[in-house]
């Protein structure tokens, strides 16, 4: 048996697949947040190309994905699937484990299968330049490196306590040749507000979203747009092709998954991966579909189904998700894509209707899952990818106990090797687990009162 | 056509390739400087395993790769070759580029080729521990790798400097269960030995090697021994899977290279890509071998032919090599991994031999050409590969002046994700290029002198 499934580069998806044109139940439509109204493309228009906003809202099953943005998915895709065989014989239960290699891209992660889509379609649409928030770095970095290989300009507001930390996704984004700055700017009025109240503000991803959409809309040339890295529809459709790929591997090696695991964040790396698999769960096929979250950050697990605003700045419009409210503050753990209020409302609406299957994990748990994973399959995950491992360790034990044999496929979405620093808390035990209050979840969940229910 | 060409896992080349076989003339033997005669097995026993002794002097062609070494070789190789055509584009030249993308393993680089047949012909020979030393921890991530794979303990004695300054491949080491300490340290005699004099010493590769050696040769247990990354026959042995997948796939592609490129430090990623090649070269076929060295440690364009310690420290036998004398200190360039006095005896003899031309690259030269690659190929090169890639937009240069087609092979060693630092000095500026007087290689030159002559 090989331990690496490839497909030929002739064999890649040459179409996104839409579940919105499969879901039992479509979504409620976003908001606007003043007049309680839908939106329409026209109030997305100063902050997205006409091109993705039609993405945004098409209920087309299939979507091609153009040749320009295949010619440069060639540079990393079709990533390998593999057989995890060190690491179930270290599990030591019934089961076949595969994951999808998504950190082989060169920032690292699955982000750039969106990040190149959303340049492409700018560029097409005429935009010169784009904007975007990052936190610690993961999207900012895949950003870059997009509009680096299709010649746009590309301008990353980056957190000013990341951008003083964690020095490497910075440096990727300038030797791709990104413009990244610290958050809060003198760029901006929103970053100047904060910074007249409060000069050594360390920022936060809601001031730097603030920032990244106001440069976009105030450019005057109208050549800019924004660019999110998660959570919208659009977003998570370029990521299908992860889990498009995946299917024609498994296939070729003469199976299919009793369990499909991503870790969820804002949602784009697991409905990368599951979307192709829940087409046929829809269809009728018994599959369990997991969605690992950080037991700090529990949003689809102990969150409300509500209306809320995507971003802390109250600048989107509100979208219907499970939330812990747009003010909710997470604990700093080192998942740093994990720590997100909401979740994509694609998501969020397949939860609801039980075809996906939220559980929250400790951070102790993902960190060994990580270090386990690290020490027989020899690839170092990122924290974020760590939740999604934590799962296969909970499937597999709850398979053993059952005396029943699973084949599970994981999402393997980024490496580590620029997040070393969280092994390093993690292995010299300065990590805990955190308890998080009710209270906590009760106050941060007071913001919603008041908006429409969905 | 494709742009990235695999093996399967079945094409996988079953045997290293041995160039001691096939050379036009013999090397000298390494001496024992004590004696001035020829070393034997004996002598290295106490420091290396018989059966890696036995590969050090086998000029049997072919050497079957053992089924365990195989089997996790596989867990990154085959490596795939990929046709750049976007930096075939921006040098605007007759070329056609393909590399051996040897990034992919999890630690980033070509190094796990031998890291991990050392640690299997350790484990076989009945050794528990494995000592190494390493700079700026490129090799030492690679051995903890290996070893953790292999069930072997590893303790790596890392340059307290870099210890310090680089945190990232010592976490690497950490998260792979090696155990990493600084050096000096006061675990050796030769560690105390340095502290006594000087407290606060920053370490050097030559104390860190006396430390390794020391750890191994001393254990009572008689269950550890030491490993080198490169320089020694069987380590570039190791490293010829490189070059032999790397026929298979261009020959797959229809093509086969005029040019072969790889940069050298210690010798053993050029080793592994062009010796394969060079076996062609041998036996009548018209190509060229490029080794790109930094023209801060010229070794093989600026050294000369002579018998030299393998270390600073005089420990090693004497080995006929290009060296700038063991006691030459090469400015602080990034490439740490070329920054070695001398030059392995196999890849010495061949450019002896008219074989193989080396060529020097100045600093901002390699960056240039690295930056270049990143921004149009997206693959971010460590500092040393980036010597290599300068090698390709030399050739490329040149086919254009002259108006002639060249197909162009080279080893893509390793990514910088854990080198960005090095970008970030060079995109702000603070590179030079570095202008080594003739005085300094003639007085590092004069230790020398009384050694015997190769």
């Amino acid at each position: 048996m090989t331990k690496k499934i490839f497909l030929t580069e002739d064999e890649m998806p040459r179409k996104w697949y839409n579940i919105a044109a499969d879901m039992p139940n479509p979504m409620p439509p976003p908001l606007h947040p003043g007049t309680g109204q839908p939106v329409g493309p026209d109030d997305l228009a100063p902050i997205f190309p006409m091109n993705l906003i039609e993405q945004e809202v098409s209920t087309e099953r299939e979507i091609a994905i153009p040749d320009e943005v295949l010619q440069i998915y060639r540079i990393w895709r079709p990533t390998p699937l593999v057989r995890a065989e060190r690491f179930e014989k270290l599990l030591d239960a019934p089961v076949k484990i595969y994951f999808k290699n998504e950190s082989v891209s060169p920032p690292g992660s699955h982000k750039p299968n969106t990040a190149v889509a959303q340049a492409y379609y700018n560029k097409v649409a005429g935009i010169k330049r784009i904007t975007t928030e990052t936190g610690a770095g993961q999207w900012g970095s895949a950003l870059a490196f997009a509009c680096c290989l299709l010649g746009l300009e590309c301008k990353v507001y980056m957190v000013k306590i990341s951008f003083q930390q964690k020095p490497y996704r910075r440096l990727m984004m300038m030797t791709w040749g990104a413009n990244c700055i610290a958050s809060p700017s003198d760029e901006t009025q929103a970053g100047r507000t904060i910074l007249s109240r409060n000069p050594d503000s360390p920022g936060s991803l809601g001031i730097a979203i603030s920032e990244a959409v106001e440069a976009a809309v105030s450019d005057p040339s109208g050549e800019t747009r924004y660019s999110l890295g998660s959570v919208l529809n659009h977003v998570l459709l370029h990521q299908t092709v992860i889990g498009l790929e995946a299917k024609a591997q498994i296939e070729k090696a003469g199976d299919y998954p009793d369990v499909v695991i991503g870790c969820a964040g804002g949602g784009s790396n697991f409905a990368g991966l599951s979307f192709a698999f829940l087409r046929d769960k829809i269809n009728g096929k018994d599959i369990q579909v997991i969605a690992a979250e950080p037991t700090s950050c529990p949003t689809m697990t102990r969150g409300p189904y509500a209306y809320d605003f995507g971003d802390t700045v109250q600048m989107t419009p509100l979208l219907p998700m499970y939330t812990l409210g747009h003010n909710f503050m997470p604990p700093p753990i080192h998942a740093g894509g994990l720590r997100y209020h909401g979740m994509a409302p694609l998501v969020s609406q397949l939860v609801r209707d039980g075809l996906v299957e939220p559980r929250a994990y400790p951070n102790l748990d993902t960190f060994k899952a990580g270090v386990d994973f690290a020490r027989s399959e020899g690839h170092i995950p990122a924290p974020e990818t760590s939740h999604a491992l934590a799962a296969v360790v909970d499937v597999a034990r709850q398979a053993k106990a059952e005396g029943k044999e699973k084949t599970i496929l994981v999402n393997f979405s980024g490496h580590g090797l620029v997040d070393l620093t969280a092994y390093d808390a993690y292995l010299s035990g300065q990590l805990t687990n955190y308890a998080l209050p009710e209270e906590e979840i009760v106050k941060a969940l007071k913001d919603l009162e008041n908006f429409p229910k969905p």
